[in-house]
């Protein structure tokens, strides 16, 4: 291989199903079982949830009623992130809420779900229903793409140190 | 009047501006800087939030990024209520996050605002925003509006004895 050719970075499919949504899908190298271990476990959450930056978790209560609670510290400031666990049913699907602090009162319903595709690799989808399609757009053009393939190439990274 | 006649109870006008809303206005005899007093102090709330059952306010920050949490003891059990503020502007409008713990993660957004009509009495107008049509029909077969109305008939109470 061309040493000059730089690897591109892996890239989430990033989708608008509805005016509301965005929609991003992205395979892992990795069993479902160990994706799911590396997104609700909240030493290795913290590893990858908040781009290499320092993350704080301050709560984490991956059930049903449970709460959560991020703060990033990232050179660009604090951000605090937190939310509600709707549902978790293990190795296949979350559904939380996430709002940012910087917006408070602005509700995202996230909905993540793991995909086994049986040849040791897993796919993440990730759906996001806002508001209002204000709300959605806000958020298409607050970099939010970029920063979850920062993310997610942690999490590659951390899949790496599980293996 | 003729005593055997009841005065009717005074009901909220409830109506559904979009499929996922639920707009209801109430007037009060009260002027604005009343009512806005008995809504957002803690120990007026308590009076008449929970139609009369008892009220715990775990927690009250009525300002941009705080959070509320009440917890309500019925004979049918408690229930707890929480959210967070977007906005708080004193003695005109209120607008909030709502999820009630037994379906948590299902967000409404509530815009409450309060009209001076000039004559001192004042319109309240609460507006409920859900993520989903799904959500808004639940809510409306609830029995939500009852329950209004009776928090309603509780804050004219309070509101009297403001007076």
């Amino acid at each position: 291989m061309n040493a000059l050719i730089k690897e591109p970075t892996v890239k989430a499919i990033t989708t608008t199903p509805t005016d509301r949504e965005i929609r991003m899908e992205r395979i892992f190298n990795a069993p479902r079982e160990r994706v799911w271990k590396a997104m609700t476990t909240p030493e290795l959450l913290a590893q990858w949830w908040g781009r290499g930056n320092k993350l704080v978790i301050e709560k984490y209560e991956p059930v049903r009623g449970g709460h959560w609670r991020f703060v990033e510290h990232s050179e660009h400031g604090v951000h605090g992130f937190e939310g509600r666990f709707r549902e978790v049913t293990p190795i296949e699907r979350v559904v939380q809420t996430f709002e940012w602090d910087g917006m408070p009162g602005h509700v995202i319903l996230e909905t993540m779900t793991l995909e086994d595709l049986g040849d040791g690799r897993t796919r993440l989808v990730s759906l996001s229903l806002f508001h209002t399609s204000e709300e959605r757009d806000g958020m298409l053009h607050s970099g939010m793409e970029g920063g979850a393939n920062e993310s997610y190439a942690a999490l590659d990274r951390v899949l790496e140190t599980l293996g």
